[in-house]
């Protein structure tokens, strides 16, 4: 095989074949085809595009490239949910111990990202004691015992996709649908679970920005799950406006209690519900029925958060301990009477990057207390002069920056001008 | 600068800026810019393309990562011709004392290349004794002192250009009209002529295989050479079939020699009069008035034989001594009666390089007498069990993969069949 010839058919248009796609793979992964080889490469791909056939095999190969676990012989279904990404997107936190809760075992796998907040992980690791990474074994434990698992992804798992995302971020590469796909799934695929379902956001705060984009990469993933004998549906949602009422790390656990306590708000409760029972209904359990608790009654009846306790508890956290709050705080007021028609979801985002709740390289450490409280959410009146932010930081220096990004976030108008748009935009199975 | 944002604009179909331009040529050369960034950039240059501006502004930054040569103290005008390379051509050997004898001057640096057979270089260093690197101030006395001078290009020249060739010939980005033209370009500028004449090839034995590349190859290069205000024009020339009768190092010396003293095959001299008639324009001087001398009448009286001797004794030559000759020659006899109707100049080519006359990585040596002479040309009969070709070997073992690559290259046919093609097929200027 040469690599030149393989760039070359790419780049002229053409389709690669398996062989072609597990050779050049393989050899990237091993340091025998150069990163500008492959950046070459990646950039054809995005630029050419890949059919269905190609991105499954992309996909595979990148998997055959490392360790897959194997959940096969627990004895509930296995069922995960990957979210493409979105601002106070805390849902994973809440929907794990909702599932595990209805009877299926979620085998959570997670990255640490360089978003507006922090992670999964960075939010979870603001309770006091609990821990991200778990050996194999104590991985299985977790899970056998409590009906999920959140934790770090291992470097085992589809190293060459760590390989290439390295490059295509310093490549200009990151936003090819194929290639997002197959490096999305071929983590999911790798850590086990039997079904999936995907969360694929659209919107200012998301990488998708519009529908037609998001269906593509959610079509595009939905295949590669079928192809691969993992049942998989995509949910399209909105992510215009932040989710939830809290944005940054120990903020969004809080609330994330709140929902598992049975309160919490609307929409984050909304998407909860919808993305569990997808959870349930992909594994062949149906909710409601069978003895089959449907998500909203564990969410109601405690069980949810019992089985949040027992989850943190298994990863060394304490989850009844208070949770990190940042030293200073300022509220910023609402300049005008009248109904919150528009709050921008990547503004509110940078604002909690400014304070201190994201990071800008891997080897930052994030700021737990940091992040902003919305205190209006779209469709909800305001008055003049009363809080309509708070943001929080550890240093009070980063408030100015924060405020400048909140400036032209929102829209203040005539309650008749408000027109309420849908969370769940379109679902892809 | 960021140099993401250089490559997603270029990837997105954008113009990159002057500014844009300068600077990521800049920190590439500098080691700022990495490998991998620049193959994705690349990529994206390759499927885009450049407009005229980015393209003159893009060799404009090449040509100034490094040294500018300056030749316009000589008594004589300047003017140097380029070729896009081909089977045979060796017509920088007859052209060069031929111009010199016409009263230009003709500072020709080339590098080595990795074609079907050698370089200039590699055809010279067939000559005893004749040397190819010269400091600038022997290259100056030598073009004082014949009119011409034939050397190897300093890594002082165009640094970037040579760094973006490397990168290219790994990453599959070497057929992109733009990047061949600055590369090109940025040479020939940093050489110091006021003048140069292209010879752009077209068919089998060239780079560009049609017609309309070659003109969009040339156009691009003519802007460039007029917009950096050295007069180009170029000449698209037929290189379905190769140049002459000889193919290979030493025995295409020994056919400029023979061009030189006023004999040789037609399609040579016709190819080295155009092009010195040319380069003999574009300085202001025109053959046959005032004095100058048309090239025709300097290939016939023996002036520019004379210039040729003097130019290779001034680089330590002896136009006199014996050339090699290959240790081993093989036969290959016409298979049927008529006339050679095709002789195609990519198989020759690789029969060539088959037999050592070309190098396949940039440190192995060729051998300087191995080649294929050329008993047809097209259009000229032959008759069964004469010979059509010789072959010419250090080792005999060369022999039958070189015959092999013979084998589809030609068609004997009925001489009706015929059809003569034009060797000169357009010009741009």
């Amino acid at each position: 095989m040469d690599v030149i010839e393989i760039i070359r058919a790419k780049r002229d248009g053409g389709k690669l074949t398996p062989e072609q796609i597990d050779w050049v793979i393989g050899a990237y992964t091993r340091g025998e085809v150069a990163e500008e080889q492959m950046a070459a490469l990646a950039m054809a791909i995005f630029l050419r595009g890949m059919d269905r056939a190609e991105v499954s095999r992309w996909t595979e190969a990148m998997l055959s490239s490392g360790d897959r676990l194997d959940f096969s012989d627990l004895a509930r279904p296995t069922t995960d949910k990957h979210s493409t990404g979105g601002v106070g997107d805390k849902i994973t936190l809440p929907l794990t111990p909702t599932v595990a809760a209805c009877g299926a075992a979620v085998p959570q796998l997670s990255g640490r990202g360089l978003g507006h907040t922090g992670g999964t992980l960075d939010k979870l690791e603001s309770i006091p004691g609990w821990r991200a990474s778990l050996s194999t074994e104590e991985m299985r434990q977790v899970i056998t015992d409590t009906g999920g698992v959140i934790c770090a992804a291992g470097s085992g798992l589809a190293p060459a996709d760590r390989k290439l995302y390295a490059l295509r971020d310093v490549t200009g590469t990151v936003e090819s649908i194929p290639l997002i796909a197959a490096s999305i799934m071929s983590k999911k695929l790798a850590e086990g679970t039997a079904a999936l379902v995907l969360d694929v956001k659209v919107g200012s705060g998301a990488f998708m920005k519009d529908a037609d984009s998001a269906r593509e990469l959610a079509r595009t993933m939905v295949d590669i799950g079928n192809d691969h004998g993992v049942r998989t549906v995509a949910l399209l949602t909105d992510m215009a406006t932040p989710l939830g009422r809290q944005v940054g790390n120990a903020l969004e656990v809080a609330e994330a209690v709140e929902v598992l306590s049975g309160g919490g708000p609307a929409d984050v409760v909304e998407l909860t519900v919808a993305l569990a029972r997808e959870m349930l209904i992909a594994t062949g359990l149906t909710p409601g029925e069978n003895g089959v608790k449907d998500p909203a009654e564990a969410l109601r009846d405690g069980s949810a958060l019992q089985a949040w306790k027992d989850l943190i508890r298994a990863q060394g956290g304490d989850p009844d301990a208070p949770l990190p709050e940042a030293a200073e705080r300022r509220v910023v007021l609402a300049p005008a009477d009248g109904v919150l028609t528009r709050l921008d979801a990547y503004q509110v985002g940078l604002a909690a990057w400014r304070l201190g709740a994201g990071r800008a390289r891997k080897e930052d450490a994030v700021s737990f207390g940091a992040g902003v409280t919305l205190h209006a959410k779209p469709g909800e009146a305001v008055k003049t002069g009363e809080p309509l932010f708070t943001l929080h930081a550890d240093e009070p220096e980063r408030f100015d920056r924060a405020a400048l990004a909140l400036e032209g976030a929102f829209d203040i108008e005539d309650a008749a001008v408000w027109k309420a748009e849908p969370l769940l935009i379109d679902r892809v199975s």
